[in-house]
Order: C-alpha cells, then sequence, then structure tokens
C-alpha cells in the first residue's frame, strides 16, 4: 500500500499487518523530506509514527477524538488524515501548518502549540461528551516533556477526582526540547528499568537501509509488557496515586504492541494512562544521534542532517550566552534559568562554563519566573530567559511576585515579534501590551544584538526588574548603522526628517530605515527614531516631535491594541502632545504562518508597504 | 507571659513550655477580636496558631527564612514578630497589611497573595543560599489547598531533582477556601487515615471556655506520630516519588509535637516535607463549623460569628449564580466553572442544581480555562467564574487555546477594580489592558447588577469569548438610573453634557454621575457615558463626541496603560478623531490595601476628586 492512496484512517485500517512497517517507512520518508526542505519539527515526529499508524488503525477519527499535545508531533497524523498531496507545502506561507489546524482537517479536533495544554482540553471534551450523553472516545498524546508543567498535573489531578472516562498516552521519549529535568523523570527512568520492561527481548527490525544512517538504532528494540500483574511498584505510582489506571510501560515502536494495548484501554471506563517508551528522531541517524538539535531545525541536507544554510544574521540568543557568561564572570550573583530551552534561549552557554549557575526548570514559566523571584530575594541576580510568546504564561507571576516586590529579576525574551514558521501559537506580538501595564517594570527591545549586549550590561545595575524583548537574530541590515548609545529612557535619533518621522524599535527599524529610502525617491524626507526604550519612554523626544509639528508614524511589529503606538497616544492626552500621525502594527486578529517576508508583506509591514502607506498619509495631509 | 510582652521570636523562645498554651489562647483571642471588628482571614489564621509558635521557636527569623504560601495565614506570625501593638490597624487604610509585606518587618521575607508561589520562591531563596555558601534554613507552609495548583508540583519536581535542602510544611486542613477537590486530597485523606497517625490517643486541651462556642472541638485531638519506621505506603508516597524526604502526618495543635518534628527537620540536608494536620477555624466554633464561609469575613460579631452588616448593594457573584440557574434551566449546553472559588463567584448556586454541571478544579486557574475550551469545543456553553486578578494566571490559555480558536467560553470576572482590603495582589486593575488586547474576544463591564444579567443573556448566544469583568457589589447609586439596555459594541449616553462628558465604565459610572452633580454648582454641565462594551468599542459614539467638539474625559479604575483611554487614544489616532481631554486612572504604580473610599480618594477618583480635576482641566482650556 502506497501511503499515497490513504486519504483517511478507513483507509488505513485496511493496510494488512504485514504491509505496516513499510508505510511507517513511507511516512519517515516523506517526514525526513519535506522537512529537510522547508524546516520543522523532525525528531518528535519520527518518534510516533507506529503511535500514530495505531491510533488511526483502533479509533475512530473524527467521531473519536484525538489531540496532541504541543502539536508539533502531528506530522504522521497529518499524512493519514487526507493532507499528504499538501504536505510539501509544510509551514509554508498558504500551506499547511505545522500544527493541528481545525480549518485544515476535522481529524485536528483541538488547536495545540504551548505544552501542557491536551489534558485539560481533553478533559472538557470527554466531560461534554458524558453531559451530551454521546459516545465516543478522547485520546490524548502527551510527551514526558510536557508533564513538567504543572497544568498538566491540574488536569491529571482533576480528571482523576472525578473519573472521567479518558484514554491518556504518555510518550516517553526522555526528551523534551532540553533533555528533560526534574524529579519526575527520575521517576520515569526507575520505571522504564522496571523488570517488566527490561524482561522483552524481541526486536522488530525495520527496512530502512536504503537511507544513509536510517535504521541502525531501531534495532536496538524490547519488547511490550504482557500483561504482567502490575507489580507493588507500579500499582502505588505517580499515576495512581492521582487516580489513574496504569498500562505500560511498552515499547512505542512496535505497533501491533500498541494496538492491542489501545484497545485493552478503549474497553476502558474511566481514567488510564498508556505509558509508552519512544525514540525521538526514531529512523533517522543524525536525528537520534542529537534529537534536540533535530527537534526544530531548519532545511538540511538528508545526507548527514546539517543545515542547508548557515544562519547568518547574528543571533540574539548567542549573543545572550555569551553576554551571561561575561557578567557571570566578573559578578558571581548572576544566574540563568531556562523552562526546557537551555540552548535555544542561550543559558546553555551559561549552564556549560557554570553548571551550579544555571538552572533548568523543564516546561514551566510560572515556576521560572517565581524561581527567579526567590533567586532574587537571596541577593542573586537572575536572568530567565524564555521565548516572548511563552512569558504569557507567568503573567500574573510577573506582576505579583516580581513586580511587586521590585525584585531585580532580568527577562531575556526571545522570538519577540513575528514568529514566521511555526504560526500563531508562536508569534511574540502580545509582549509590549502584556508587560508595559505592569508597574515598576522597564521594558526594553534592541534593535540589534550589539544594543542588546548594552542592555545587559544595563541590566546588572538595574536594580528592579528588567524585561528585554527580541527577535531571533537581527534583520538583513540595509544599510550601515551607527553604533548604538543605549541609555534606559533615551531614544535613539538614528536619522532625521524634515517630511515625517517613523518611531520604531526591534528590526523593524531596519524596515523604516529602507522605507525612508523609498520614500526619498518620492520626495519625502523621512526620518528614523530606535525607540528601544518602551517604557520609560522618552518623554523629551516625543515632546520635541509634537513642538516641531513633524508629522509621525509609530511602526512595530505587535498587536496594535496596547502597544507602543497606544502608550504615545496615552502620553499625547497626558501631556496634550500632537497625536501621532498613525500606528502601523498587527490588525486585531491572529497572524497565521510563513515565512517573515510574506507575513509583513500581508500585514503591510514591509519597507515597501511602510513606504506607500506613509507616503498616501503624507499626500493625505498635504492635499 | 502576655501576648503584648512579646516582641519578636527572641522572647518567644523564653516562654515555658507550660505557658504556651496560654499563649495560644491569647492570639486566637486577638486575631478573633481584631477579625470581628476589622474583617480578615478567620479560619486559616486560627488552623495556624500551633505552628506559627513553633516555627518561631525552633527556627532563627529572620536569619531563617519563613515563607507562607498565600500569605492570608500570617496574623499569629505578625503578633509573634513586634506587630501586636498596630495589630487593631489590620488591613486599614494606612494600617497593617492582611499579607506578608517586606516594608512592615524583615520577618516578612517574601510577599505572597496568589496561591502556590511560596514553594517556587522558597526553593530560589535555598538556591541563593547554596550558591552563597551561606547558613540559613528555607521554611515554607503551603496549604493543602494551595497543592492543587501546578506551580506547585513545578517546583516540586525542581526542588526533588537536585535535591536542595529545603523544609515544606504541607498544612492539610482538608479545605481550601472551597472544600479541597482533585485526585490528590482523596490521596491525602487516605494518608490521614493510615495506622500512625490513627494509633495517636493523647488529646490536648484547651483553656478556651471562656469564649462562647470555643474549644469545644478541639478535643477531637489526636496524637503526634512518633517517629515509626516508615511504611511502605508512605515510602512509595507521591511526594518521595518527587524526590522529597516525608515526615509525618502528625497533629498541627499539639505544639511540641511539632517542634520536635522541625528539630528533625532542621538537621536534614535535603528537601523535607512534614505533614501536619490542621482544623481550619480550630478554637472557634463558628470558624470551625463553617470554616468555608469564615475564610474571609467581614467584620462579624463574636458570639455567634454572624456578619455585623449585611451587605447591602446587590452582590455580582449572587447575580451570576442566578442567571446561571435560569441558563442552565433552558439551555442544557450551560456549565460552570470555579476555581476553588465556588459560593465565592456564584459557581456554587449552580452547582446546588446541577451538580454534574458545575466543576471545581481546585486553585487552577490555566486548567480552568483550557478546561472550557475543551467543554466548548465539544459542544457546551462553559462559564468559567473566577476573580479578575487570578485570571492573570491563565493569560496564555486564553490566547492560545480558547480565543485563538474563538471558542464560546464566557469568563466572569469577579472583583474587578480596587479590591480593598486585601490590597495590591487582588487588586483587578490590570484586566482591561491585558485582555482587550486578546483578538476574536468582546470585553464587558456593566454598570450594575441588571445590566450584567444581560450581558450574561448576550453571551448565551455570542458565538466567541466574551470577558464580563465587574465590581464585588454594584456602588452605592448616588442617583436613580435608567434601566439600561445592553447592547454589544454601544454605549449608554446615561447624562447629556454640554460643556464636558465623562465615558466611564462599572462602578465609576455611578462616581462620574455624582461628579456631574458637583459640577453643575460650579456652573459646568458635564454628562455621562456608560462605556460597558469596552470592545468592540462604540465607535460612533466616539466619532460624534469628536465631531460636537465637546471635551472628554475617560475615567476608571484600572491601571492607565492600556486601559480604555489608551483604547480611545488608539482610536483617536487610527480614526483621525480628537482625542481625550484627560484620562483619570490608576498611576503606573501599585495601590495598596485599604477602604476602598479611602483608596479612591487617594488615587483622585472619588466623585469629589474627578469634579476638581475635571473643573480645573476645563477652566485651562477656556482660560
Amino acid at each position: 500500500m502506497r501511503l499515497e492512496d490513504i486519504h483517511s484512517p478507513e483507509d488505513l485500517k485496511l493496510v494488512p499487518v504485514e504491509e505496516l512497517e513499510n508505510l511507517a517507512l513511507q511516512i519517515r520518508q516523506t517526514i525526513m523530506q519535506t522537512v529537510a526542505d522547508n524546516g520543522g519539527h523532525l525528531s518528535s515526529n519520527l518518534g510516533v509514527v507506529e503511535l500514530t499508524i495505531a491510533l488511526h488503525r483502533v479509533f475512530d477519527s473524527p467521531k473519536d477524538k484525538i489531540i496532541f499535545d504541543v502539536g508539533h508531533q502531528c506530522y504522521a497524523h497529518k499524512l493519514l488524515t487526507g493532507r499528504n498531496k499538501d504536505f510539501c507545502t509544510l509551514r509554508r506561507f498558504g500551506g499547511i501548518s505545522g500544527f493541528p489546524k481545525k480549518e485544515e482537517s476535522d481529524h485536528d479536533i483541538y488547536e495545540t502549540g504551548h505544552a501542557s495544554t491536551a489534558l485539560s482540553a481533553a478533559l472538557g471534551l470527554a466531560r461534554a461528551r458524558d453531559l451530551k450523553k454521546e459516545d465516543y472516545h478522547v485520546v490524548v498524546v502527551v510527551g514526558d516533556g510536557a508533564l513538567t508543567g504543572g497544568m498538566c498535573y491540574e488536569a491529571l489531578n482533576d480528571a482523576g477526582n472525578r473519573k472521567t472516562p479518558l484514554i491518556v498516552i504518555l510518550n516517553d521519549n526522555q526528551m523534551s526540547i532540553s533533555p528533560n529535568v526534574g524529579a519526575l523523570n527520575n521517576y520515569l527512568s526507575r520505571m522504564r528499568l522496571s523488570k517488566p520492561y527490561l524482561s522483552a527481548k524481541k526486536g522488530v527490525s525495520f527496512v530502512l537501509s536504503n537511507i544513509p544512517f536510517v535504521g541502525k538504532r531501531l534495532y536496538k528494540r524490547v519488547q511490550s509488557f504482557k500483561n504482567h500483574i502490575k507489580n507493588l511498584f507500579i500499582k502505588e505510582s505517580y499515576f495512581t496515586s492521582l487516580g489513574f489506571t496504569y498500562l505500560g510501560p511498552i515499547d512505542g515502536h512496535d505497533e501491533q504492541a500498541i494496538e492491542e494495548l489501545l484497545s485493552k484501554a478503549k474497553r476502558k471506563k474511566e481514567p488510564v494512562l498508556l505509558h509508552i517508551v519512544t525514540t525521538k528522531g526514531a529512523g533517522y541517524g543524525p536525528a537520534e544521534a542529537a534529537p534536540d538539535r533535530m527537534h526544530g531545525t531548519p532545511p538540511f541536507s538528508l545526507k548527514d542532517g546539517c543545515a542547508k544554510h548557515k544562519q547568518s544574521p547574528p543571533s540574539f540568543s548567542k549573543a545572550l550566552g555569551e553576554k551571561l557568561v561575561e557578567l557571570a564572570e566578573k559578578d558571581n550573583r548572576v544566574v540563568g534559568i531556562s523552562a526546557a530551552m537551555m540552548d535555544s534561549t542561550g543559558i546553555g552557554a551559561l549552564y556549560e562554563k557554570y553548571p551550579e549557575r544555571a538552572f533548568d526548570v523543564g516546561i514551566a514559566e510560572e515556576h521560572a519566573a517565581v524561581l527567579a523571584a526567590g533567586l532574587a530575594t537571596g541577593g542573586l541576580k537572575p536572568y530567565l530567559a524564555v521565548y516572548d510568546t511563552f512569558m504569557q504564561r507567568a503573567m500574573d507571576q510577573l506582576i505579583v511576585d516580581i513586580a511587586l516586590q521590585n525584585l531585580p529579576v532580568t527577562m531575556c525574551l526571545d522570538r519577540g515579534g513575528i514568529g514566521g514558521e511555526d504560526g500563531p501559537t508562536h508569534h511574540g506580538v502580545f509582549g509590549t501590551a502584556l508587560f508595559r501595564a505592569v508597574p515598576n517594570t522597564v521594558l526594553l527591545a534592541p534593535r540589534s544584538v550589539e544594543e542588546f549586549k548594552q542592555m545587559l550590561d544595563y541590566s546588572l545595575k538595574a536594580n528592579q526588574p528588567v524585561i528585554i524583548r527580541y527577535a531571533k537574530a537581527e534583520g538583513k541590515l540595509q544599510q550601515e548603522l551607527p553604533k548604538p548609545v543605549f541609555k534606559v529612557g533615551n531614544w535613539e535619533n538614528l536619522k532625521t526628517g524634515k517630511d515625517l518621522m517613523f518611531i520604531s524599535y526591534g528590526r523593524m527599524v531596519d524596515e523604516c530605515l529602507a522605507a525612508c529610502t523609498l520614500l526619498k525617491d518620492k520626495g519625502i524626507d523621512a526620518g528614523v527614531i530606535n525607540a528601544s526604550s518602551l517604557k520609560p519612554l522618552d518623554l523629551k523626544i516625543i515632546k520635541n516631535i509634537s513642538e516641531s509639528n513633524i508629522p509621525y508614524i509609530v511602526v512595530e511589529e505587535v498587536q496594535l491594541q496596547g502597544g507602543l503606538g497606544s502608550a504615545i497616544a496615552e502620553m499625547s492626552v497626558k501631556e496634550n502632545f500632537v497625536k501621532p500621525l498613525d500606528i502601523f502594527a498587527l490588525p486585531d486578529s491572529f497572524t497565521k504562518h510563513g515565512d517573515r517576508a510574506s507575513l509583513l508583506k500581508q500585514l503591510g509591514l514591509d519597507c515597501k508597504s511602510i513606504a506607500e502607506r506613509a507616503a498616501k498619509l503624507y499626500g493625505e495631509k498635504h492635499a
């Protein structure tokens, strides 16, 4: 059976058992080829191929509801639910998403993107089913990494309490994005070493030898746990103490064993947890060898797993790592915290040098924020590095723990602005609105790595919470810029203009400068101010612009509601300044996935659109 | 030894053991009298008297750090750390706070207010201590209710993993604010029923009979668990699986037993969890009998525990309960969710009538929000009722789960605006800024219970997320108002004014109307618009005002940054309207505790201040 002939789970159910191995091979090849071309999540998707096949053979999606936690491991699911043909457009602008999306398919029942939510959502679905006296199964696939998030525990606690029938599959791949941390992980390791799992012998071989590096590691396979009477250890396990019936652990690459266990779980009328053990990157040597690096990957060469294009612009996370090591060397109060993203945030570099001064707390942003508050209370200078969009998780802790106590915690928020191919759950576009509402904080956004480093120097001396939001990497500079001289509350006049001024920050500064060049051709002399200090604002500059009566436009890569434009508009009311001519920002809707250039164009925020919109406004004003 | 002679823990350490019972009695009497006079948290404070005495005798605060989770159980701690004399000012404007406050005392090392944060903070402190090679103990008191919050689990997981020495006292009083929910609670119940705890016999009697109802229940005492070899059940317990050494359970009203256990814990160089069992409201009959009702109480009569002044203005939470029952009767899709606050939010009324359609998930706002998203995905109409300030916890889930999927979840956010005596952690003053930044949502704020009910009718038909923010109760109406006719996106012109207009919402509408009366005396004809639809705005009315050139002032009881004033200022930029004359809102700082009237006056938001500020601005404009 060819993968392209499977248009729905109904087709999959008809595939003879002996052909499933080959089907899994085709799925892996398709995933590898597509991710090699488009970039995307690799390791996690290769790990759940057999599980996904088994799920769609045992259950009847979309009648039965299957929810993937985080959602980045849904590629096999997409391939088996009618999206094989479009799969080559994965993550591309206008193409299919790398996450479950309801508008794509009825089989994507619930959209995920941030970790640890699926259990709660599944519980809600299961309760809706019971109240409506409907008859279907709710199955949720959650990784051991996501289990480090407290929400999972809240949901397990709630589910176990009311005994709501629900099937939870714990995909234990011994990794989240960073190698897994936490006491629970130690516990799971003990489970994996428990007798029934180790007594397994049978190895299933894959026919993957036609792809270099593929298959070799798959022989280290262990057989499924065959219905032994649960030993005391498992009976009193973590999950049973929360009210779940526990089944497993079994080999997550033995498709038939999984089918057997799923069928068993299907018959139970209670919350059930199936523990399956998978290998991240299974079937592709480079991904198995470096599942962390190949978790989310840019386009790469299938031959050796190496990235096709080395990222050329300087990266902010790399700069953070370097700078933190430098600061830590001269000031022993400096410590770093990451929420399961040691390397992608740069905290990993600090850990390399000072392992006792860098903490990876798992996917637990709330705890990370309050841990930082505690470290600061104890006299240290904590640097909390998370993605801008994930910091939304610690909004309350930022307000009540860090800001109210005015603690000197520095929050380094990566991936601020349009995130690109990961889509709406990963765009960092709410940060300005949310964080600037919090008293006692300083909110910054550097236009370059150089300015970022100066901000970090500043933060070391600051005696209050400092939040720095920045993009993944510097923009491709359109022109040589002067070396920044950052000072809090002071904006930088990058280019004067006598007809029009742009006030912007972060990577948008660069688009504005390019827009100035385009406007010059239309005879409009426009300038740019780098408003890298979002809070406090530079009152002096706004006052000057207001008094000079040069129209000014605020340009930013975040939601319009509550952004810098809004802050300046407020200021214009409070101080009776001339208000901005316009605010160019994201509209009050969610922005889809795609490459940054296409998205900016769509949003009217690329330099060409900025120039056109500004010229039009200027014309109207002088008409 | 008299309580007034104890000025610090040093004095306490000198009290002979045989006098401790009497001291505990004095502490209870002081707490009861003060809360009866001022209102406050009663049950939880009466439950930890012996524990607090033992803590300050065994440890050396402030060198040793004691953190109270939630913090509302810190009254005995305050009385024993030099604040006995000022205790009568508890929760009053300018008086001492009902929560730990660093500015009050060095013994308040970390400020708490929202549940489940203390473990993370304590872990941070302990790690700072170890990195700085300092020598002190970190002790954290956490209730079993707070343990339903996922953050606790994240912190336990992290602490157990790195084996950071830390002493956690699980104050198991079998209640959070609502009777405790969740599978973990069932588990704790089993622990309490375990053999060592039940085998205890000794009863300690209290000399409390001079206070009516007091003392009777205290005889049901059980003795401490005397160093039995831990049985298998406890060895493989929940907490040990997370890496903690577990001690207990013991009787939390046996002061000497607690001292003994604390001394033992003090010697351990690892994370330790002490399980102590207390009675909420211990020592005061009415509180023991109804610990839920007397958790947070207005001033009451000591004789019978009844509130002194029945709340006269109609309460929004009561209205929510009534209306939800009404909606649930006619539409079987309606379900309710509460996060450990069934009665104070009104969800309890729904539970009474339809127990299977109301869910209390524990102190777990993140899970609550995603559970609601799941229920909506399953075709139901969930109503999530939490306090405005606690919804900050579910910011990310609101954005990524509810709003991105445009799910018809209605969020009823109680205690919006200045919260009063509970202080900065409980003021609901960030809601407008945070929630209006989220696409796909409708954001509402009723001026009256009547309007609230109309909004709930609207929400039933709405096919998108609806957020309703409201105060605890209606304001004391200064004048008869017309019956509201709520329509989304339509503001209500309550009073026309040819000189000046106020745009306001919620309880502030009433202050503005009263300000109009005061302004009339000064010859200024001011009017009021009720902007109860915060999103979408009423573009039509703003346009009219702008065109009629009547100056207008936005008045709101939230932070200025990102509030309605900010929204209107944005709008004035985008649509080229005349901008507001001013925005009267909370400054960019945290507002302290106190009675509402004093706080409004301090903030310049009582009717008199509003009138004065408006008259001054009007004068300047026409000077």
